[in-house]
């Protein structure tokens, strides 16, 4: 629990110094942060991955009507991108929009926003070696998050499982509440469960699951689910079960974009064809 | 047993005061009730989301060719609408007939009816509260209806199970059938069964399913199913189950309906592309 | 036991009687057994519906590329109408071919046939009530094929089970075989093991199912899997198990072709859209 | 254990002979292994047959993006065709590459390489018999790769698991590895494992399939996994399970390939029909 704590504060430093010059040319942010100056275009293959990560995750089973996508801003550490309230598979770029990390968007044009966008902000706040989010409602995952057997990584591609998924239990933070994410201080408080982990179970609703790129949250948005069902499965049909070795997982983690873009670009021509 | 008779009585009591005017004025339905006339035509919008609720349903494997969708006319509560006897995933516009709360249609035209309309009707007289309800033979609910193993919330959509899932035994009430709801008694003794709650199980047969709205009955419809499969999955871990609380489900039933129209935008155009 | 030989005996009786005619003018057919005598062109329609139940049955996920369907001739109890050699989904008119039940083909034209078409012609001749017939390798049935647990009627739409589903275990009539019914005394062993009821499982290979007309047999070979997956689940929830009562399955199979015909039009319009 | 090894160093007497006539001729290549001189155009049936066999695989959920199928060249047993680096789904004529049993491309033209092609060299030396090979990360086959319980024949067209289907622990080899077969020694290690079995699973991983045809393979490749599945499901329901017996396994698999032809039709139509 040091350790995990150590981490984060070193972690926050590393931000701290990363998000200065951001931080110097934004300071007007702060006065008026309900409406934050653009941080100015995006590389558009950075909003068509985006929107292919979004259809991807839908098309796979993973995202419902309302599971959500979010890539930190590549200009600014400050900033991240975030569609507008709609469901997954629909969305397009023109419905990405810009966020500070207290989830103000920078222009929202009337455009409804997604009610737990705090997830985003409050995450990329608490871990500046995230890089994207993904916030989802996988049916696997729920059994795990209600009951209190421990999700373990018992396949290769879900080696990160191994670094712990911890659970959010939120009537532990905020008592009997809606569940969702509505603000800041909720979802700080699911940042602070999360920790320095991949993911977390959010008990009776979802997961949080971050990584250092889109490609890599895509994937384990993937596979997290697939390793639930998978684990599922061995419990029932009874006996000791091997799991992936820490070290296994290690070296697997050390490679695991290896490859992801082969898998990627069948995901995505299968998802984007869709419409 | 008591509140509930209490509250469905209060609930007469308001249907009664809710539909003077209309009774008012269909005072000649009464004496030609195999044969009642029209309130006139209805706003096509509301024909349109019955049609998408019935392919939506279809879409999702919640609705085979046998179940259905009904809505209550938006200017008399005495009337309800509902498909001819047509699979769910092939309804038309033109499909839509309109009955009195005896199931009576309004102008047949030749149409065959649904056997089972008796369901609509009855709940339609029972339930003032009631607009939209769904008839679902969805196959995860089968198991909970001849176990004795009573369906529980387990996630953030399906809330609305917090208020208790009866099981209708139609042996109880009408002793060996074919199980079908025929005719008014066994339309009413399902009525009586569901009594206040959001939905009931068939024994062997399937649920109905009822909201204050089409959208709410179709979320419910997709959730109740949902539910049924994750609480099987987490029973299967073994261990304690972590339910949703009563003071939870509360809270996020006030809000059930909100972001409502995100999902079902998705699931309309999916449903719609189909034909 | 005695009552369902004697069932036989009548029936046969009954076949008998209803084949004279037809066996006085396909005399020659016993002389040139191999190659038979065709009765003629049938109707479109029925050729049409059993190209439609092949497709069905393919497209729900119950015939793989190895099952079939028959039906027997409108106008000649001793022939039964089937496809050449091909996979349930590819089957086109130009490939249903006419039989006798010793499994000759009329006019083969050098069309390769099913290894298996001795399943039809036998079952054809022992029971004169069967009009339409399906050998299928169904996964969920599989289990209850290898395992001692009976199928038992949990759901409305297969109260027919309530007849008692057999499991035909080929090595009591054969030995070690390479489990196919490749010939009229294995043809002739499964009817046996089928004796008067609606279908039989075969161990480790699938079922065969009967019914009164090509609907009722889709029918039942749709409803005879989910059952059976329905009946796992329950047995996994634990506890005591409703099942249907048999006052309860007499009554619905009663009217088990009630409203058949609205979940086909569904299935075949879902099943031909798709070539 | 005595007679798998002898049948192995048979097998490689066999492969010696075989390749005598091959490695006159390719002398060359010794020398410079890095950039062995191709074999010649093969027939493009050969080719279609591999592009179907891993769109098909795709299309049933055999393989994700990072499967593989492999054929040995049919005029060079040291020679073997496979795709470039690609998904399965996306494989086109042109992906397809030639490769000596070291796993070095013919002509590489700059195309990347999968990592664990190792996997098809190695088998291909040690199993003169095998002319396809699959490696799949099916997921019904990981529970019984991580779980004591062996995998056993309960389906007739899975006989030819009666042979046994060894699990392949890397860790007993190799220690702790990122668990691909990245180089000769591992592949040698799981060539060794699966001796001379239809098939091995790798633990946390997925399996290895191999087969004397393409057709066969791919047979193999769906009907392993289908008996995984509807093992557990047998497991689940309690009770004594009756596999195949070894006569009826044997008796079946020398007649395995009767038929394939017909569901590789239907198959193929309609993995090929999806891009």
């Amino acid at each position: 629990m040091i350790s995990k704590l150590q981490h984060r504060r070193s972690g926050r430093t590393i931000w701290f110094a990363m998000s200065v010059a951001a931080t110097l040319c934004c300071a007007s942010v702060v006065v008026a942060q309900t409406s934050p100056i653009s941080t100015g275009p995006v590389d558009p293959q950075l909003i068509e991955d985006l929107v292919a990560a979004n259809r991807i995750l839908a098309d796979q089973g993973v995202l419902d009507g309302w599971g959500h996508v979010s890539v930190r801003h590549p200009r600014d550490p400050n900033r991240y991108l975030l569609s507008r309230s709609r469901a997954p598979e629909l969305i397009d770029a023109e419905d990405i929009m810009e966020f500070d990390l207290d989830s103000n968007p920078v222009d929202a044009k009337g455009r409804s926003l997604y009610t737990e966008r705090f997830i985003h902000g409050e995450i990329c706040k608490a871990r500046p070696d995230v890089i994207a989010i993904v916030h989802t409602h996988a049916p696997a995952l729920i059994p795990f998050g209600i009951s209190k057997v421990p999700l373990k990584p018992v396949y290769l591609r879900s080696a990160f499982i191994a670094a712990g998924i911890p659970v959010f239990e939120i009537r532990e933070r905020a008592g009997m509440t809606d569940m969702l994410i509505r603000d800041h201080t909720l979802g700080r408080a699911l940042a602070d469960a999360l920790a320095s982990h991949p993911a977390a179970l959010m008990r009776g609703h979802g997961a949080v699951i971050v990584g250092p790129s889109l490609q890599r949250v895509v994937g384990r948005s993937i596979f997290l689910p697939l390793n639930a069902t998978l684990q599922m499965q061995a419990a029932a049909l009874g006996g000791p079960i091997t799991y992936l070795d820490p070290e296994e997982a290690r070296k697997i983690e050390e490679r695991e974009g290896y490859g992801l873009g082969r898998a990627w670009e069948a995901w995505k021509r299968k998802a984007m064809a869709k419409h």
